[in-house]
């Protein structure tokens, strides 16, 4: 990596606004797909592991609260450790990989599929072994993603789970889903002044809390487990229900807190009283979000407008911005974080 | 605190033996209350924060790989901040919370009911609003309970929730529970001479993984949990999967891994695995567990010798004196750390 020239991660993260677009308008004609496939079922249950099983999170938030189905995260090595049978009657599963190569996923939907559940695969890997098992395959279109913290197939990813959302009669309006590809162009073309001076800052922590609740809670996961691939940085990212359930000890001066709030809708304001919180224990408050909770916080990035539901997809890019200029500053390579490989097998 | 009285903490670590007992004494005969709440239901889905959410994490493996259901965690904030309307028939929704007060916990089991699921709860408030909203209650015999960190209450629950599996047609030999106590008993007799050299080093750490998967999983986030609360550590919880998926980076000579396993069973071999993992990248790794484990580690812990479906009763004790004596060597009292008391409202 040169100095001059952009990282991977950086080029990719600008890549998002087109990757989104293409995404929404391959698969939001085919929301018709998951309707008839849902239609026998009852439930969602995701099945993903990393980067993928945040994006899971955003997707049982948004099923849960607008299409009146349970949805939750199934825990793969049921499947394939206990290799253990399980009623799945009633259940769509949904899994999810960047690659569609991961075996422990592709393993774990089989073994749904014989569990009687019927199955969607959310995925940037077309022919990939996932995409081939499922019932429906929904492709991103991420294109290549050479760095290997991944930033376009993860919001590509919550952009086919919105259309999924859609497809399970979701009341939500597709025109606001079309609309996030220039709300991230302008979020990416805005300046960001407090961008430096919170790199500097985390440069000498050790380690951090990022959190955030309801749909902000899926963006606040990603970007702690950004920030531990690419910077080492002991980020632990909590919803803040669970943070005031005892990790709210490990805040202190050396340990900031990051927060994320989308600019409306009912967890902003929990999020704002935590930032007086954290700052009032003589912690450092970073928020990702609108101007009231910049205004709580000791520093903030500018957040995307975007209403709450589609916030995530927008939220995570002041994160990954941050990331990749941490990283750099530590002298780390994004691109190449030290023990990791673009596609994660787990046995 | 005096430096000469044994902690609150201590004592009630003392105390689980005989709390165990008496739980397993009060419930076991109750299984068929279970198992007529549950006949008409299909699955499970747990409500909980914090230590409650670590033992419904080993409720969902124990009930998905021995009673053929599928179970998995709810999302409380669907309830009480968006209060959405989910389809809940078939559903056995039960509720953990060693107080039985905290309001978010009783208002989603309330919720489940009213969207159409049986209810059950589990807690040590005998008379508590949660036992009061259930359909049906555990309630555990852990005694009053004085610090802050729970411990008795963890593992009562992880005892309710073996009965609950039993209730549910696990195909589990209560016997083999019945013996619990004893083993617990025995361990805490049993020297670890490990202990205060792991100790020692700990206390120059920052930050600390620990990991393990399937049923040791859930004893892993606990530790994970108990370090953040009563030592400030930076402490993640990860299953070992989800590690490889992208956090593994963050192990290096300062940042050790603890890594948790049952004596026998499908994960114990991937546990030796990343224990040589992390020692073949500088780092150290300590091991809870037997003798294969402790083989591959730096140092290690003795473990339980109990079947893999109930080591988590076990596994965690080792942990929790750890984090005992880890936090009156770092000069806090582990009864009272910062910023907690011992029932948490979130809303």
């Amino acid at each position: 990596m040169s100095g001059q020239q952009a990282t991977y991660m950086r080029t990719e993260i600008g890549e998002q606004p087109a990757a989104i677009r293409a995404t929404i308008d391959a698969l939001l004609p085919r929301a018709a797909d998951a309707a008839a496939l849902g239609s026998d079922t009852r439930q969602v249950l995701f099945i993903a592991r990393g980067t993928s099983d945040n994006a899971a999170v955003y997707g049982s938030y948004l099923i849960q609260t607008h299409a009146g189905r349970l949805a939750t995260l199934a825990s793969p090595s049921v499947a394939t450790t206990y290799r253990s049978r399980v009623d799945l009657g009633g259940v769509l599963a949904v899994a999810l990989s960047q690659s569609g190569q991961t075996e422990e996923i592709v393993e774990t939907l089989a073994w749904a599929r014989d569990c009687g559940a019927a199955t969607l695969a959310i995925t940037n890997g077309d022919g990939s072994p996932l995409a081939e098992t499922a019932d429906v395959a929904f492709v991103t279109r991420a294109g290549t993603e050479r760095a290997v913290p991944a930033t376009k197939t993860f919001t590509t990813q919550l952009a086919a789970l919105a259309v999924l959302a859609i497809g399970l009669g979701a009341d939500l309006d597709p025109g606001e889903l079309r609309r996030v590809p220039d709300e991230i162009e302008a979020l990416l073309a805005a300046p960001q002044p407090e961008l430096d001076p919170i790199v500097a800052e985390l440069a000498e922590d050790r380690g951090v809390v990022v959190s955030g609740r309801g749909f902000a809670y899926a963006a606040a996961l990603e970007l702690a487990l950004k920030l531990k691939e690419a910077c080492y940085l002991h980020a632990m990212g909590l919803s803040y229900a669970d943070l005031l359930h005892g990790p709210i000890a490990v805040v202190d001066a050396r340990t900031p807190a990051i927060l994320l709030a989308a600019e409306s809708g009912p967890t902003l304001q929990g999020t704002v009283d935590l930032a007086r919180r954290v700052t009032g224990v003589g912690a450092r408050a970073y928020g990702i979000g609108g101007g009231r909770l910049a205004a709580a916080c000791t520093r903030a990035l500018v957040g995307p407008q975007l209403p709450e539901w589609l916030a995530p997809l927008g939220l995570i890019v002041p994160g990954q911005l941050l990331t990749e200029a941490l990283a750099r500053r530590l002298g780390i390579d994004p691109d190449h974080p030290r023990g990791l490989s673009k596609v994660t097998q787990t046995a």
